[in-house]
């Protein structure tokens, strides 16, 4: 069983949800910091729910799309509430193991805090990532595989006192408890917008964070009276990760807690886990949840279509997130259906344009375009 | 003289400015549309104004991170309009110039509004802006120069009725006058956040698109009495390229309006124009405006320092604008200062990337790491 730690609740009584403003910080002591402490913000949160239109198989659903976040994806709340811990700790160094939108955000939130930081990761990075890291001057290093990066970090962690921005365990049982407290907003945003409309968010998961933090969010606003229930939240994964989808086949829970599957990397590549651990199941069973496995060649259709047909252009672990809407077991009648948007495609360019022709130069203007158009539209 | 033409502007008078929902759709009736025309939206706006420490020669600044769009710029409220605009009209096909953020917004509202869109650009374009455009199912064009693109998009839009969503004069008066009234919100949400404190707001500027949205927005807002004035508008231009300040050094506006400079290419690679136009002489002439230069140099060091000191990883030409706070001529006092930040880092990996080390791989843990930890930080 893979457990973290997690805090108490916040207790939201007599805030006004209609004017919540957005973000982790948008209500004070909704994330617990020490008294006096200075958050650290880049004005992360607060990002749009856009409607896309019914397709053949598929329900209609809203995006929320995280990619407009200031680093471009939903790390940037999590990271603004785990730097903002850090610099109240006293941290002059934080570290985070990361070969994507979570080492990106680190890099940027430290810069702000001026603190320094270190992204440790596996061998390879995509480039946007390693650009954003560079830019914010934090270092990055790889490693040969996964164990050597998270000895390195907890040695770093408990010899050097390095602040830890996400975990280091394997099996990992979830980032920083403090942290997660960050992505709560993403609940108080969904209820401000929808209310008692809202019947089911889909979530693209690897090790949960999200699904716990939603799942906390929603559960502070039932216990304020701010909404009369939690919506059914769902773990979307990659067919080649699916460790909750595995897990809540089994009937029991102590078996389902148990449930570990081979990790098979894919396209998707911020989602999927090796292990169900316990913050995400428990967001599934309390809310009445399901986990849904996707197939690579069938978010890849759902990848290409968000672009071309709705005009939004995400990482491909949020186009599972809406393929899994295709699946729901649970009709939502006349309510609203979410599929979280984590980021953005710009962060793997290489997926982006493996298709892509090169850019044909035309020499004779209109009579070399029009067949080209033509060409295109059939 | 080159000069766009100008709609009236909108009345105001009514709306309650601290409630202002944000985008170009937030106030009914701001952008005009036919009656009955649905608008076309991604979500756009209601972008965050961080706060900038100040650091020697720099005063305090806020920058308004327009990166927080759907398709990461300024230009997707100004798309919006011109998109809406073309399906209200009965386009079914739209065509933009450009090899930047335009063409990339085109792309994706296009896509949106289920119109083919076309993008002709010159013989190359950044890796991020190609992605985007294919992702979103439009065509790109190279053309051979700047001569022949213009052609034929002329000669596309007269003889095959496709709506331009960007000019093809030369030289360029100005974007499509229905497009530019999107660019209004930012003038709205500037005014809505920081009120009669707002003092002067620098722009990022090239065809002055922005600089006239802006202008028209604080215009409506001082006529329907909901701010008391506009703030000081300055335009921020690369030195090599830098027709607006050199217009402002010559005390006749007709000579003003005649002021052509030779175009030198730059990393601010969306900025920069060879003719003063209307538009923009305008808007700086009715608000005690200026232009101000920026050397290479100078916003590259503002572009490192903005990613890396307060952890906004920014486009080039966004830098040239924090760059030109440095250089005002009239002191806020108290006021506020804003620059607009008008695209993400991510949209020029190669200049991102130019002065990074190859990603390093470490064998020997933490004891590979401190010593590269030790020196990034000397």
């Amino acid at each position: 069983m893979t457990v973290n730690l997690e805090l108490p609740l916040t207790d939201l009584r007599g805030h006004d949800l209609a004017s919540f403003p957005g973000g982790p910080w948008g209500w004070e002591g909704a994330v617990p910091v020490p008294p006096g402490t200075g958050v650290v913000t880049l004005g992360e949160g607060n990002t749009p729910a856009v409607w896309l239109a019914p397709r053949p198989g598929r329900p209609e659903v809203w995006l929320k799309n995280e990619a407009a976040n200031p680093t471009m994806s939903h790390k940037d709340r999590y990271m603004a509430a785990a730097v903002t811990t850090a610099r109240a700790q006293g941290a002059d160094t934080v570290i985070a193991a990361s070969s994507g939108n979570a080492g990106a955000s680190a890099a940027a939130y430290a810069a702000r805090a001026g603190l320094r930081c270190v992204v440790v990761t596996k061998g390879s990075l995509p480039a946007a990532i390693h650009a954003q890291i560079v830019a914010a001057g934090a270092v990055v290093a790889g490693f040969p595989d996964v164990v050597a990066r998270n000895g390195t970090m907890q040695q770093a962690v408990e010899q050097l006192g390095w602040f830890p921005l996400t975990n280091y365990a394997e099996p990992g049982p979830g980032g920083h408890p403090y942290a997660i407290e960050g992505l709560k907003s993403i609940a108080y945003e969904l209820a401000r917008d929808f209310g008692d409309e809202l019947h089911t968010v889909v979530i693209p998961t690897s090790r949960a964070d999200v699904l716990s933090g939603v799942h906390r969010g929603f559960k502070e606003l039932v216990n304020a009276g701010l909404i009369s229930a939690s919506p059914r939240l769902v773990a979307a994964e990659p067919s080649r990760a699916a460790a909750f989808s595995t897990a809540l086949q089994k009937s029991d829970r102590s078996e389902q807690e148990r449930t570990r599957v081979h990790y098979g990397p894919s396209a998707a590549f911020s989602v999927g886990s090796d292990v169900a651990n316990w913050q995400g199941l428990q967001a599934l069973w309390d809310t009445d949840g399901e986990a849904i496995p996707i197939d690579p060649d069938e978010f890849m259709d759902e990848y290409r279509a968000c672009a071309a047909a709705d005009g939004i252009f995400m990482e491909a672990s949020s186009a599972v997130a809406v393929a899994a809407t295709r699946h729901l077991t649970t009709s939502p009648g006349s309510g609203v259906v979410v599929a979280l948007g984590t980021s953005c495609g710009l962060k793997d360019l290489d997926l982006a344009l493996s298709d892509a022709p090169e850019l044909p130069v035309l020499d004779n203007g209109l009579d070399d375009l029009v067949p080209l158009v033509d060409q295109a539209s059939r």
